[in-house]
């Protein structure tokens, strides 16, 4: 029985209705609320009274290393993330600075990526075996992150992008469609979701020979079909077939 | 606008606590729901006063069909798949049935999917870019999953593996880890959930070479790790690093 602990709360998109049950509890229940300003602001009226910490964009460690001094006040601390803390959230960091303090336990309350949350708006994109890719070449280089579109398309995953673009990286989405046109068809259905589950959303299909020229914003994500996929009355879809034994099978650990 | 509407929602690992408000409430304002038993049963109390449909095992075409019939007599349907219904689900099953019924909108509700829900349980294993692949042969050719296993080998994903073992499939992880150990050393950090949010969850951590010899059940979620996972403290990590400009970017869109 460790003697502090921390949640780590994955908020989904941002509406609250789009939260977990657990999530919401660890929040009430929570004396400090720490995360990134943007998500703390998507918190609902009920929580503003809370205490509320962040840090600057680029101090994620800092942000992290705030929640294990509240903790040690003894103050019920909750870090948050958009999406699910766990993919490319805070998760693993606060792993790795939680090696400093033993007497804290983490636990990791799932939340909804925008894999799940985009898919569900743009149809069933993602409803085969699939990779989740981001584009950001700030903590990974270049090269791993082509070597991945290659590895992507040459097992036929349908993919999701996360990151496409950023200030400083407008051309990148378009480099990624040049990587996976050396290896799929122009034609491959494809799509993208802007400002999921907040203001705005907007949902695009197209081919990826489209896709390669269109704008992005950071907070769009990214859908590229498999082999199979289709697009249908505007939605993208990625089949499994179903006239099989066992379907259920294939849905119980889904 | 169309004439009807039906709510294909995803429930998650099967605990109201790590539902959606936003399935909840299409669920409480349902006249009927629809699914495979096994998941109506785990819908709490309130619920088990609506009028319940389902079909057996093997059926799922004819359930979608239900869901059709019934939301055609006025009803407000909502279809519930574990997990998330638009991986390894019914929305793109529900989505092809539906071109016969241009009448009725489809609105899918994402739910915690258990690549999401079991890296929570486990640590941050999916804390990169990952890939998801499903075992079972049953609606993809083994050709085609051991294709991807490669592929995901071949990229340095960390991968979460869906429906390892059946009582027809006893040793298909054990083929899954057979394949991946000729790309991979027998030290990888693995590991796999079981029952994850319902009652007798358990984590465990492991190498590859390890994993090849466990006998896991079809409520198993296995994860791989990636070159720089670790496993500290009986948690499968996959770090990010995070001293490196604009981190946040990276969290912007998960």
């Amino acid at each position: 029985m460790k003697k502090h602990k921390i949640y780590i709360i994955g908020m989904g998109p941002g509406r609250e209705s789009m939260m977990t049950g657990e999530a919401l509890q660890a929040l009430e229940q929570s004396d400090v609320i720490i995360g990134y300003t943007v998500y703390l602001n998507l918190l609902g009226e009920r929580f503003q009274g809370k205490k509320m910490l962040s840090t600057p964009m680029r101090q994620e460690k800092e942000r992290c290393e705030l929640c294990f001094t509240e903790a040690a006040k003894g103050k019920r601390v909750s870090l948050i993330c958009s999406g699910d803390a766990g993919i490319y959230g805070m998760a693993s960091l606060m792993y790795e600075i939680g090696k400093k303090h033993p007497e804290t336990e983490l636990v990791v309350l799932p939340g909804i990526t925008a894999a799940c949350s985009g898919a569900a708006v743009l149809g069933a994109p993602l409803n085969h075996d699939f990779c989740v890719i981001s584009l950001s070449d700030l903590l990974t280089p270049w090269e791993k992150i082509e070597k991945r579109l290659i590895a992507a398309a040459e097992g036929d995953f349908a993919i999701a992008i996360y990151n496409p673009s950023s200030h400083k990286r407008k051309d990148y989405l378009k480099r990624a469609c040049d990587i996976l046109l050396r290896f799929l068809e122009g034609e491959r259905a494809c799509g993208y979701v802007e400002n999921i589950g907040r203001e705005g959303t907007k949902a695009v299909t197209c081919t990826l020979k489209e896709l390669r020229d269109r704008e992005v914003n950071m907070f769009t994500t990214v859908f590229i079909g498999n082999a199979g996929s289709e697009i249908t009355d505007g939605r993208l879809i990625t089949k499994r077939g179903y006239q099989v034994e066992e379907h259920t099978d294939l849905c119980r650990d889904n």
